[in-house]
């Protein structure tokens, strides 16, 4: 009979392992790579640039309304892939498992996992599952590594903003943290505030399709919008100024950030991108992003100049000036 | 100041974590790739095979004789990397750690998994950080996720072996599992018990340097030779044949698996390969093992057969047979 909880035993590398992979991960991940179940998997590859990024999920809960921690391990990796200016093709995913954990969740997570990946365009060809006793890590912890195929010409990079560029925002800003954290604090409000949990490789395929030359392309995930263009500014050496009045944030997604003290400007997205194009590509760009199902609230959220190299600054609604720091302090551990 | 514990703003992906980042780890992994500091690194690499693998390393302790949860999460994947018959190059690194960890101890940890990159000759090209509250994971937990490019015409695999193979294991067993054991349970044997973990990747290197046609190599970590040879006989379908008398234990080890009850077939190494070559091309390959560092050990201990397919048997010390099964049930959780 098979156990409705994750045995030590599932994490012994011995019979219950091996039982776990073929019935489980196998079915959910069906390629020939994963299949042959060697120490690793063997995947051809053009001669070029390949981008390789990884990231491990903690997030609490494991499920959330618009996701949980098996589509956002691997939309997270997917994007982080995509942007390098890759093509994501290839996934790691290696799984620690509490004690005691319930069966039926474990399939449900890589379930979604599978589903995400099947929507993503990308294969899972190589794992590991690690069973720890109870108490030694909380429910599941999720890490996956991403490999995908640069695009030929493409040189995306933090450090290649430039004064004149245009800096897009795909969507929303905030609409994962503040689901995350409602949830977390059995906050209920009659709303639809969802996660953004979302594969962006496929937008970031439709931008370079229009041929931009595209300079960064960044996600904004832990520290948010603000805290990505302080990395961006810093990399690049440029100022990044942003306009208060332009920023996208659901209205329910801004009331309870407003309640409960958060700047959406810091808080978590799961689904959405930051790029940086000449001025006179953006609206060209802006097109084909607002196509996509996750890029309908996109828009031209500032500009990088000359001027504060190095920092970031908004221009208020009432027509003041303030800098825009790096987020100090954490919010909210365990966001993703 | 620098704070002497590990705090949840470390994972915030705002200020703390940028200087944990640009103190600790860049130094740690000094490269251009990893420097960059995008989401990703971008990697050149020749038009070819690649060979990706991913583990994750929960040992307790995490530091312990003859090794540390950094250098066995380095050379767990080299070596993952290496038995595909690949050339590892780039690693990831992913890591959990618990609130108030050590700031020491994680700067050790660390150090250490940046001397086994250099040792191995790879690079850690991209990286992740995650801290959860006190009491959600214990300690540190480590992911890494490895890339190698894989030797022109080779093909090793674990479906591979023939019978007429000889099977070669490259040292002693059990060294790992049992230093782990003892030292966690407090056991002190007045003995020279010390993990086996080391980078594979050079030996490999030489066996492929003899121009020898492998099969199959593996490393048996979890699950020990046992499994291992399981594995192998049931990707492969032929009969493995071992022999007791032939199976290398470090005699203080062998005393410990004896007073504990363990059977050091099924005890972890992590620094061990097992390899299926044809039988005329087995001394050569023996040779080069044997001026490993890691490898002074190595002898045949069976053979592939036509016999038993799918099966592992031993040809015990007193002339009988008798059949060796994968692991069944958890030995010891925690032990990478």
């Amino acid at each position: 009979m098979k156990p409705d909880k994750i045995l030590l035993d599932h994490g012994s590398g011995g019979k219950i392992s091996h039982s776990l992979t073929a019935d489980l991960l196998l079915p959910a991940f069906d390629n020939p790579a994963l299949a042959m179940l060697d120490d690793g998997a063997v995947l051809d590859v053009p001669a070029g640039r390949i981008a390789f990024s990884t990231d491990t999920y903690v997030v609490d809960p494991i499920f959330f309304p618009g996701g949980s921690i098996g589509d956002l391990a691997v939309n997270g990796t997917v994007n982080d892939v995509s942007m390098c200016g890759a093509v994501p093709l290839f996934l790691s995913v290696g799984m620690i498992i509490e004690e005691g954990f319930p069966m039926a969740d474990l399939e449900r997570v890589v379930a979604e996992m599978g589903q995400a990946a099947s929507l993503a365009g990308v294969q899972v060809v190589t794992g590991d599952t690690k069973v720890v006793p109870k108490g030694a890590a909380d429910r599941i912890f999720i890490n996956t590594a991403g490999i995908g195929m640069l695009r030929e010409e493409v040189d995306v990079s933090g450090a290649n903003a430039r004064p004149g560029d245009a800096v897009i925002l795909s969507g929303t800003m905030a609409d994962h943290g503040m689901t995350i954290l409602t949830q977390r604090q059995g906050l209920s409000f009659d709303s639809d505030v969802r996660s953004d949990s979302a594969p962006l490789n496929h937008m970031v395929a439709d931008i370079f399709g229009t041929g931009c030359d595209v300079h960064v392309l960044r996600d904004p995930t832990r520290g948010g919008v603000g805290t990505t263009l302080n990395e961006i500014a810093g990399q690049s050496q440029v100022g990044v100024r942003i306009h208060e009045a332009r920023l996208p944030v659901r209205p329910a997604v801004a009331g309870i950030c407003e309640l409960l003290g958060f700047d959406p400007l810091y808080v978590a997205n799961e689904g959405k991108l930051l790029a940086f194009v000449p001025a006179d590509q953006a609206d060209g760009v802006l097109a084909v992003i607002r196509q996509s199902p996750y890029g309908k609230d996109a828009c031209i959220i500032g500009e990088a100049v000359d001027a504060h190299p190095g920092r970031v600054y908004m221009q208020t609604r009432i027509g003041g000036e303030r800098i825009v720091d790096m987020l100090t302090g954490e919010q909210l551990p365990r966001i993703c």
